[in-house]
C-alpha cells in the first residue's frame, strides 16, 4: 500500500515524510495549499478536523499528528529500514523523552521566530522585533541544554539516531536557512555537529530536494 | 523496584501517577515545591534540566515529560493492568493521534485559563479576562471537535479507554473545579458523559484523593 501524504510543502508535513524514506516505505503526495483554505475544506475537514497539517491515507486508514504518524510508521515497519526507537525498552524512554522535549520547548520559539522571519511576508505580517528577541532569548536556553546533553551523546536519545532527532529536521531547517539565525547551532559546537550529522543524512537531502522548503 | 515520581501535587505529575496506578505499579512520591525554587536547584536540575515536573526514577533510570513517561509505562507493562493503547497497531496510531491533540490543542488553552483562574492568586497575577475570553474561545473550538468525536466512539481513540482519554484527566479537573467553566464540559452531552466515565474510575479518584488539587 502506498502511503499518501497531505501537504508536502510545509514542515510538519516533511517530518513524516522523512520518517518514511528512512523506514523505506512507498508514499505519495497530496497538495494542500492553506493560502487558498484548502485545509478548511469541508472533504478535508472530514479527514483532520482541526484544518492542520499533515494527514496521511493508507489503505483506508487516516491519521494526523505528524508526531503520532512517525511513531506509528517508526513501530509497525520495526524491521524495515532504519531503527527510529533504539534497541531496547529503556531507549526508547529516551527517544520519547526528548520527541516531546522537541515538541514543547524546542518546537514553540523556533516556530514563532519562523512565522516573524521566514514567513512574515507570505502570511503579510510585521516582523515582531520584541517576539523575535523574546523567541530567540528562549530557544537559545534550549540549545544551552542540546549542548550539554550532546557533549555526552552522539544524538539526543543516546548514540543511536532515532525519532527524537528526525523530528527536529524541518524546523531547525528554517533555523539555519531564512531565520539569519544560524549562528545559534553554529556558535554551540555540540549541536553544530548534531545538526550536521542529521541533515546530511540522505532522507533528508532528498525530502528538501523533492520538496524544497521556502527560502 | 518501586518508582519514585517527583512533584505529585502537580498536574502533569498526575497524569503520570494515574497512569502507574492504572498499570498497578508501585510508587512513592518526592515532594517538589516550585514556589520555593526546589525545581531549580542545581540537585533537581541533574534530574530535569528544563526545571520541569515531573520527572520519574526507577532503579538508575530517569525519564522526564510527562506523556513520555506514560507511554514507557504503558508499554513496558503491556500484560500488567489496564491496557492503554488499545489492541492493534491502527489502535495505537490512534491512541498516539489523540494524545498529541490532548498536547497541542486541548493543553494549552486549558493551562491559560487555568493560570489565570484557578492558580492566579498562587501565582500572584492579576486574571486577565481577555486572555481568559480567548483561550475559552479555542478550548471551546477544540470541545465542539471532540463532541463531534464522542459521538461515534465511547473514548477518543475508539471503543476502549487509553493513555489518550487518561491524559486529559488533570488539566479536565482543573476545567471542572476551579476554572468556573464546567459548563464547557457540561454543554457538550457527549464531552461530559466521556468526563464522567473517565473521572470516576477507580484510579482517579484514588490519585485526587491521595494528592488533592488545589481548588
Amino acid at each position: 500500500m502506498v502511503v499518501k501524504v497531505y501537504g508536502p510543502e510545509y514542515g510538519s508535513s516533511k517530518r513524516v515524510i522523512v520518517c518514511l524514506v528512512e523506514k523505506e516505505i512507498k508514499f505519495e503526495v497530496v497538495d494542500i495549499d492553506i493560502f487558498k483554505g484548502e485545509n478548511i475544506s469541508p472533504d478535508y475537514l472530514k479527514l483532520q478536523p482541526f484544518g492542520l497539517l499533515p494527514v496521511i491515507r493508507d489503505g483506508d486508514y487516516t491519521l494526523y499528528e505528524s508526531r503520532a504518524i512517525i511513531r506509528y510508521y517508526a513501530e509497525k515497519y520495526k524491521s524495515q529500514g532504519t531503527e527510529l526507537f533504539g534497541n531496547t525498552m529503556e531507549e526508547k524512554g529516551k527517544v520519547e523523552q526528548w520527541l516531546e522535549v522537541e515538541a514543547h520547548n524546542f518546537h514553540p520559539p523556533i516556530y514563532t521566530l519562523a512565522v516573524h522571519t521566514v514567513f512574515s511576508s507570505k502570511l503579510g505580517i510585521t516582523p515582531d522585533q520584541k517576539v523575535i528577541q523574546e523567541s530567540e532569548a528562549k530557544l537559545g536556553k534550549v540549545l544551552d541544554i542540546y549542548e550539554e546533553r550532546l557533549s555526552t551523546s552522539k544524538y539526543l536519545a543516546g548514540d543511536f539516531f532515532s525519532l527524537a532527532d528526525l523530528s527536529h529536521l524541518p524546523f531547525g531547517n528554517y533555523l539555519i536557512n531564512g531565520t539569519g539565525k544560524e549562528y545559534m547551532i553554529r556558535d554551540r559546537k555540540h549541536v553544530s555537529a548534531w545538526w550536521d550529522s542529521i541533515s546530511n543524512r540522505p532522507s533528508w537531502k532528498k525530502v528538501i530536494k523533492l520538496f524544497p522548503p521556502p527560502t
